[in-house]
């Protein structure tokens, strides 16, 4: 399968936006062994787009078109494609009954032009349930299929993975299987970690056992860590099983449970709770620097509420002294973070306390340099401190903060050295 | 001029690197006033790059392509442009001997293939003095030309500005200066915006004062709310700004200042610190649902904690009653939120309360069903709450609320109703 991508937007034209939404389909469809040869961009223009469209239909056998499928005058991905694929748009009922109970659900006027959300190309089919306004399109042309999704990153991305994969997966005639598992990692750089793995890559360009091929490659993932990624091929589903999990294996063997803190859909706060839950742990946080930062991300998680309590973000000097009963002369230091790791313990009244104060910059704090922090953790006997020095850019301090105060807690639950 | 990009590498098809050059170029091109109208992107193949090639000098006057000039076998460029041209490369003798000379001046060995990087189609110009070890390519066309750049960001970007922009300077027939202003908005659907803009729309098709000429876009930023871009072309710079002054003006009156919370850089928490500092109060939040991204969002802002003090991540219930004394029956609802809001202020020593609570879902919370939020706010002298109901969708219910508690707090302290 030929697979090609159109982004429709004139501000993607003009460099005001940046195409997100195409690299992420790109590494969904390699992923799914789906080849794709181009990427194209168009702007909001009839004309444009629908040459655009009949060009890649005539090349690939699926076309992805994402944006331009919003309720205005400026959105014309519907109408382009009728016209590419030569039939009229038709109004789908149960589509204008969807989006009339999408508004009435959030207590939005809705405007007529909102019923041109529910018009489909003849031929085509509406995939509801939708996370917006817009239902992505399916349309099969001869020779292939045409999708449409809406620009908004977060419904292109849960209708292709609800709907479009595994459409795309029955679809592929595929001789051989194709699996990837992804090892997170945390606290080591991308050339330490290639040095590390030297002799690894090289056994791969020559390990073929039961004609399977494996290859590893590295996705920096700035604020998530760094990501392994390995991919194997295989005659079957089950002898690709067992050399993914022989490479998983030997990676982890490797690296070590301290560098790598999960697999494929983990994330450092999905495995911190799950590891809270499994010890039967509560957690309470004080964070200053990252000012609700750790909160925010441990919230991410539907079900946090089993181990998580709740946080002080002690911005203000004040808060940490009133609240958290933080005495030391600087309110940055080993002293501070345990005292507010302490404190976060008996005022959110939980097992363990998690804490972060540092100085994000743009200033000096009370002597301290931009980008140091320390974090605090606590349980009910012991307390202790890491010091960590980042560079002086702000929001980047602020999310390693977050990641690595995280990190650090996971580690220092593993090790059982809380006790 | 009509331009369009074409960015060269099969990693970019792949998803695993983001092209962030055709981002740069094209607004760098949109303050050039030259209107581009495609991107895409090839892989490292010859006959598709050669096609694409050929397929853009078609219909564009100028082509850029960034990328796969370098020294390997998978660097097609120079050659897929001379099939396209219909001519052969020529090895150009000044060439190899700049390349000769970064060798030695970087103390590195040079390989032949490197010399590859000397040929150039013939009718064509390599651009030197050139930051790499690949000159960029200057190849005029039948009505048009194309130019070859380095993938390598900053050579791409030093040999644009310095070689490429004065020349296509003086290519325009009338210079023009184009600029644009955002407009930020929050609360209302794109749809809606339409509506009410219709007639502004209407207006710009023929509105040509001073020879100016304005456009109206919509930029749904999700999370971030609507942007309306306004992008003016004019023949100075002077009558750019009184026209994108007018439009501003004319916008802001048909919207107001409920509906628009900021201009270009503004975001919706550096409007409300400015706003709090501007009023000489501070704010302390209480927040649930959200986990700590009202903290969060608010210290994105260096100098947040002028007025920001800290905030109670209540997420457990038992947290809400011993910290924010929430007596309410039931934590989601309208008495629950003045009184964290009211607490918020004590406990943290504020003077503004600002308090979100709610259920993300997964599960309904106490009766309440999943999507529902309330708002509170609380001077020393009023508390006020605020019913709203989102979708089923967790992580946007979260940052829906985070950025709608902080315009309502925005629009409470505006209309001085706080005091």
């Amino acid at each position: 399968m030929k697979a090609e991508l159109i982004a429709v937007g004139s501000e993607l034209l003009l460099g005001q936006a940046t195409d997100t939404n195409s690299v992420w389909l790109s590494e969904r469809l390699a992923e799914l062994g789906i080849d794709c040869y181009f990427h194209c961009t168009v702007g909001d223009n009839a004309d444009r787009l629908t040459e655009q469209i009949t060009r890649s239909m005539k090349r690939s056998d699926l076309v992805i078109v994402g944006g331009g499928l919003g309720p205005t005058q400026d959105d014309l991905t519907r109408q382009a494609i009728a016209t590419a694929l030569g039939v009229e748009l038709e109004k789908h009922d149960h589509v204008v009954e969807a989006i009339t109970a999408k508004f009435s659900q959030r207590n939005r006027p809705m405007s007529d032009s909102n019923l041109s959300q529910a018009l489909v190309p003849s031929g085509g089919e509406a995939l509801l349930p939708m996370p917006g306004t817009a239902p992505g399109l399916w349309c099969p042309y001869d020779g292939g299929v045409l999708v449409a999704l809406p620009g908004v990153p977060y419904e292109l991305k849960e209708i292709f993975d609800t709907d479009i994969a595994p459409r795309l997966v029955g679809m592929i005639d595929r001789p051989s299987v194709l699996k990837t598992r992804s090892v997170k990692t945390w606290g080591m750089s991308e050339s330490a970690l290639a040095e590390l793995l030297a002799s690894t890559i090289e056994r791969l360009d020559t390990d073929f056992e039961a004609d399977t091929v494996a290859t590893l490659a590295y996705l920096a993932g700035g604020t998530k860590g760094i990501k392994l990624r390995i991919t194997v091929k295989a005659p079957s589903e089950e002898l690709a099983d067992a050399r993914i999990q022989r490479e998983q294996e030997s990676l982890l063997e490797i690296l070590g449970s301290n560098l790598v803190f999960g697999f494929d859909e983990d994330t450092i706060e999905s495995v911190v709770l799950n590891l809270l839950e499994e010890l039967g742990l509560s957690l309470g946080v004080a964070e200053s620097m990252t000012g609700g930062r750790i909160g925010a991300q441990l919230t991410n998680m539907p079900g946090a509420s089993k181990s998580f309590r709740g946080s002080i973000v002690s911005y203000a000097t004040e808060v940490k002294a009133d609240l958290l009963s933080v005495t030391a002369e600087t309110v940055v230091s080993t002293e501070a973070a345990e005292q507010m790791a302490k404190s976060a313990r008996a005022v959110l009244g939980a097992d363990i306390g998690l804490s972060v104060t540092g100085v994000a910059g743009p200033a000096k704090q009370d002597g301290v340099e931009v980008g140091t922090v320390f974090f605090g953790m606590a349980s009910e006997t012991k307390a202790t401190s890491i010091k960590v020095i980042f560079g002086n850019n702000r929001e980047q301090t602020q999310q390693l903060s977050t990641i690595g105060a995280l990190n650090d807690l996971r580690k220092w639950l593993l090790s059982g050295d809380y006790r």
